[in-house]
């Protein structure tokens, strides 16, 4: 297998643990607004309602709006269907919560994997989130990317195959020397449709306790790994033959 | 004063010691082909090539060519004026030759006060460098940024008010809120002209021995120093008032 000349990443899901920091970043909200709600049910609630969104700005129903706003939007939706008047949350408690999706941890191989990918490979965002976004939230977390490429770099969203083949061009590569590293089956298989070599790393509790959404559309990807470490394992043993 | 709440950085003579890097960069190769040019005198001749070919994209006159290309092309019109006869050089070599922008060393300073500064601000590149280059060149010396803005994302060069607004939209502030630091008066004329602040960072070796092309554009500018070091002390004590 020819190693790939540089790594683009997902970043919700695959980098970061979404569900339990939006539970945590809403907890107290949440108590205050609608005390009844789980807030790990109302993260799984809240990110249901994101493929739809993006899926109006790549379908050109409407321009392309970035992702920050698209979380202020559907924020306002999912309280509103539990019952919440919004009008009566001062809207900067409500873009702080909005912005919860900048305040996201990684998983707790990513700091040392990443570390290591980084030395072999420029490793770039290929993510749906904005630039503003990307940058609060490796300022929170500490992560150092290459640069942040993507949705916003594109001016449209994953998987739009214009964002994977932007991302391939800036880094001035053909298709099949980009990496795409994720572990959502979706979007690989559009990386994979634009000529992309593909990583799969399991996460299996992005979700919390509930099933992937996409388990099904699971295929034999270039790469596989449970963590960026032995990510990073496999790649140099592949290197090394 | 008030502070800004980001920092965009012009690169090529604000960040990196262009002129000197380049000479050492060609000298070998130049001792090869054209063994009586001076490469400090190639260094400046090869870079006043530069306005005129970016000038062509600003204006229309062809679509958007990322750097490294025009970097490209301008080498061989600097070698045929020289007389170099340019088929007869290996085509990897002129690519070599022509990615020696990525290969820039810091000035001094720039290590130390670019990390003092990213402490307190995000710092992004508004470069007329395209990504692949920056990454290179980031990875070559060592800089760390918290995005890679400029020219290719915006798909058009400085000082083109566009390339300032697109970088100033994609960090999510007013122009007043984003600083230029940069060496060149007409860089942060144009800068200025969009509504950003303005910091000067004197650089008197960028053109070795040579004054510099726009000495009788000089205003007063927001801030002033004579290092990145500098700068992070004068923000620091600003911050402190």
């Amino acid at each position: 297998m020819t190693l790939p000349k540089a790594l683009a990443f997902d970043v919700f899901g695959t980098v970061v643990d979404w569900h339990s920091s939006i539970a945590r970043e809403t907890r107290t909200f949440l108590s205050t607004y609608l005390p009844s709600v789980d807030p790990a049910m109302f993260a799984l609630q809240w990110r249901e309602l994101y493929p739809q969104a993006m899926g109006e700005c790549i379908s050109g129903q409407r321009g392309f709006v970035v992702l920050d706003t698209l979380h202020h939007e559907t924020l306002q939706k999912v309280l509103t269907a539990y019952g919440a008047d919004i009008s009566r949350i001062d809207p900067g408690e409500l873009w702080h919560v909005a912005h919860a999706w900048r305040r996201l941890d990684p998983w707790p191989d990513v700091v040392e994997g990443l570390a290591r990918l980084r030395r072999r490979f420029p490793v770039v965002t290929l993510s749906n989130a904005n630039v503003q976004l990307m940058i609060a939230m490796n300022r929170y977390n500490g992560l150092q990317w290459d640069a942040l490429l993507g949705a916003e770099f594109a001016q449209t969203y994953k998987p739009d195959p214009v964002a994977y083949l932007t991302t391939v061009k800036a880094l001035g590569l053909a298709p099949e020397q980009l990496c795409l590293v994720a572990c959502h089956h979706r979007d690989l298989a559009a990386a994979r449709a634009c000529g992309l070599m593909t990583a799969y790393v399991d996460r299996p509790l992005e979700y919390g306790a509930a099933p992937a959404p996409d388990a099904a559309d699971a295929q034999q990807w270039d790469w596989h790994a449970d963590s960026f470490i032995e990510l990073a394992h496999t790649l140099q043993a592949a290197a090394a033959q």
